[in-house]
């Protein structure tokens, strides 16, 4: 099964585990003219960092990227974009118990069953490691979509059940918060809640959101590949999301139609708006012009510190303690990862909508 | 755009507009084999019929179907199968409000900005008459299914705030609910409460619920082409559908780690299991053997009687009220339609999953 | 597997059999705002229709197209595009014969290798009936081009070793020879040439050549997705075609570089051309604004009265005499085939190219 | 456009320019448990290695592939398998030249429309080392096709017009012939020839000759997928080849059916054959069990030290002489080159037929 290459006309193929010699991507379809150096790619792979707060791993790792290809003079040719981000701490010897049984939460189990063995190492590639390419490439989606007046930014919108409140947040806090809340109050309950998870060697869930602002009207398609279908598996392909919803989601299951309509209006000088967005800016499966609203529920991580049950490869029913420290939540390092996978299946869907009419291919040829 | 075409070894084309000659649907890499004929499609399509109940439109509508090839002696033959529904009601005279209009809620507006103007009659492409090939191209994907030992069942879990109680719930209860709801109380209450939302001329949303049993550990895969990802693309390509979530779900943000992860052990007999499963039976994207859950949350019907604001094309801001009787609810016809979905998607994956091991792939070509 | 779908932006589905209900097409990603009614389909198809001519079949099959979706008031929505051919000598009894045996130079025993058993029934699926689907979807693309300025025209080069002699060639003559050659001597010495084979009861092979006309500069890609390796499996997937050249082609195996090469020159008018065009019209896989140019070698029709040895299902060695009036030539039907999968695959390749440049995306969606 | 990835389950994506870092490949799909270590791939490399002879360019590159993922303990894992090879002669300063003016039988025109500019050293993209990532790929097709039985061994048959006598040939003399022709006095003629070649400081062209045996039948679709459509892509996706052929191929285009049908026969102990093989081994897009024959037309290296005429981007018309010493034919390192295109097309066809029947389904799930 080929499974690891994402998008159509803008492809992403990624590779690596973490353990191996290192992580990449190949990025296939970027038009040329585009302004591209490491530099641009850092900025993004710094917020997935790890050891960054004291709320992630500590291990060090640099994740310094390099292009290897699709450049020439700090543009891009049109040749496929090949980056690489080689692996620091290789020693596999510390996984030995790891070999010999199935953490629970983990796809260890399954990836014995598909591949009859698995490389154990650190998780091999379902290691959150393998978001590395997605960012990576997500960095190079952004700056197409910037050049074309969008902006996709993603935020940690819950940690357990400690929610921000819009009437607290501004954009600006979603990076002075470590935990990329755009809270600082939430932001700040959240640490302190974290601190006691980590201390019970615990881990808990979270939500993310993401906003996409200056999305033109008309894009994405009306059946199977529905612009709120692509992105539902674009985030549900990021580890550890167990849900996804667009505007008011799992919400407008309890509304009434007159309530979740968004009704259409003309202003003074013939602006036409939507009085609500409770559709989140898709409608058949199609942007309507106004904001992208989306979540994504993430899972607690499955490696903690405390006592669990499980079973090893002489089938006995055994207890374990995953060792090394552990993220107690994924989330906040996952929030570039959203706004990677958004981005990148939004130039995708872009690109794909350039054929809908004949007028403006008529037009794009002559 | 080219959007009308889902799957990669198993794939269907839909085609066909409300008011068109028909609906259609082409199924393309169905193994040669397969019992096949029209009552065994039927059976499916009868469950998405219009004016089955009075929770529906009244719409007569017979939506017979008929296989125009692929079949020999009633097998598949692998060669493609085309099937047809054909249109009944198609005087297209009532359309003239809707073609100077934006409904609230609908595409209308995003289809005249992707394609210059649009097909106003009932909705055109974006009508709910399009799942009638889905629906058809379920069946067979669900005979593909069921000749492996594998069954989806998906039924009514909530409408507006009425949900139904898990210990009230039995299989054989979703087919006699006219809502397609497994506990006979909680449909009994949503009818009532539904004839309340028709009188106001008003609509409500709800959520799908879907259980597979019999899926083999080891299929999907760890990166894009996650079981998961595949089937909320799936899911969200439904029309009206605005969330979905597997396991646990948006619930597992909330939850700690110790508490979400699921233990594995041995029985007595040596077999594996799980102790529980709030990972919905898919692990690192891969299913882990025991049943996949997932929910679908649906908006209400968009089309309600009630006065709505809205603009013209004069540029006017004026108010309508959408007329003909339209489902006061979109859930329990949609229901059959998530199985197709669902069904589909995992006759693809368990295709694509055929190559993921060197050993297999030799004693497979032995 | 799923081999009933070609393309990629602009993707159509074929179905069915010689001896279903009828034969079909769904043409999907076809743009909004294309002309499009029965009759332009119907100039395409009538040229491959058997009858026309006595050097084919003389069965009689009138092969009228119906429009079952996709278009509004005569132009197409962006909806996929069904269209369908009845089948009009269904009779079945005759094939028992065939049931039985492989047919030398047929798909007989192939199919029943690949899928356990076959549909016997004049060829099933492998019947050359499969084309019309192409034709049909090859009208709308021509549509497309035509509409950019290109034209695709294809003839038949030669016949066993009659070939045209260009300096006695007329684009006007194509439609008036019998057997769409472009030289009518040569059209005539082959007329009577086939006479002799029909007595004979063989059958010959032939070459068609195509040309494309006002093809832009820059389309196609340099790697995998050269325009002329799409052309190469475009034309290859035509059944009985054994080989594929671009400009040159075998010849440019025995020339010299000095001499293949193309040198390039200005013009008074500082207008650039090619001094000769060896290169067919491509360069490094994508098209370089002169004429395209390519062949098809057509293999003899397999089906033949003169007595033939083969095996039965007994496992015994046999003779057979394959009855009924087959073509003895399949290269003039052949000829609007070819026409028409350049054409689908000239739009597909012009659909990919709109992404190739940044400044070319950001100038369509300002 | 998004055209470096090729195939459908057994994925190859390849990246880099002639004067970047280096070249690369992902291969996406590769089943696990094949042995798989450098040594294996490098064998492939060194056979299209330049200056390995002194009919080839006199650069030295050792071309040495590292494997950067998707293998633990010499065993493919199911994981993407990163491959690089790094460039060593990446002094650009030669190329000045190039840059101001398109070269006679190159790129240089059709990269510069399609992108706006171009990346000039070397050729970028198009320059033939991009077929390094083509080969690493096919050593690993050719590894799980060799596990399956099935071997593909390609050889040099004619250059200019010296062509095999097929009495003269063997296996062995493939690799012994520096010029890879299996007939060694064909091989002597050819070298003589290649030295008057160059002393001109001119190129010539040849034909490359392939074999598949051990294919088993019933592989391959009968529409668009056929086997030899697939096939005829992936060899005229390589840079340089005019023409391609199964079987009999353009000489079919000469035969009578009764002369080019293949009759069938079962032998004393009921084993089925055909008595000759100008199907090339392919029937209705399938594969017949018997040998895969299949030739490429490689036309003569464009870069010629002879002098040309061409244009600057002065729009003046000018005089040049290509510098540098290249090869005088490419035709012996694009041997491997064509094993690897077509080994990698089997591969994935024999994944994509493993669905093509129900009870073969179900015996594999079982």
């Amino acid at each position: 099964m080929s499974g690891s290459i994402y998008g159509n006309q803008f492809r992403i193929s990624t590779w690596g585990e973490s353990h191996g010699k290192g992580i990449g991507v190949v990025v296939d379809g970027c038009p040329s003219g585009l302004n591209l150096e490491e530099s641009i790619i850092q900025r993004y792979l710094d917020r997935r960092k790890p050891g960054r707060t004291k709320y992630s791993t500590p291990r060090k790792e640099s994740d310094m990227v390099e292009i290897l290809s699709g450049t020439f003079e700090n543009k891009t040719t049109g040749a496929p974009i090949s980056m690489m981000v080689h692996n620091q701490n290789q020693h596999s010897g510390d996984y030995s118990d790891i070999a010999s049984y199935y953490r629970p939460g983990h796809a260890d189990y399954t990836f014995s069953e598909k591949y009859g063995f698995r490389d154990y190492r650190g998780g091999g590639r379902s290691s959150g490691r393998e978001t590395i390419g997605r960012v990576a490439a997500g960095a190079i989606a952004s700056g197409i979509l910037n050049a074309l007046g969008i902006h996709v930014m993603a935020y940690t919108k819950s940690i357990g059940d400690i929610t921000i409140n819009y009437n607290k947040c501004s954009k600006d806090n979603v990076m002075i918060s470590p935990l990329y809340m755009p809270d600082l109050d939430a932001s700040s309950l959240a640490e302190d809640y974290l601190l006691n998870i980590m201390k019970e060697q615990d881990s808990v869930g979270g939500v993310i959101e993401c906003i996409v602002t200056g999305m033109p009207a008309g894009v994405g398609d009306p059946t199977f590949e529905k612009l709120d279908a692509n992105l539902a598996k674009a985030i549900t392909s990021i580890g550890a999301v167990k849900g996804v919803e667009i505007g008011e989601g799992f919400g407008a299951a309890n509304l009434l139609g007159s309530m979740n309509n968004d009704t259409w209006q003309y202003d003074n000088n013939r602006n036409l708006s939507k009085r609500s967005n409770h559709a989140g800016g898709i409608l058949g499966g199609i942007s309507d012009g106004s904001e992208i609203i989306l979540r994504a529920a993430i899972k607690p991580t499955p490696s903690i510190g405390k006592t669990q049950e499980t079973v090893n490869n002489q089938k006995e029913n055994i207890q374990i303690n995953v060792k090394g420290r552990h993220d107690p939540i994924i989330v906040p390092r996952a929030v570039v990862v959203v706004e990677s996978m958004v981005a990148i299946t939004l130039v995708d869907m872009l690109f794909a909508n350039m054929t809908s009419r004949m007028d403006k291919i008529i037009e794009f040829y002559k």
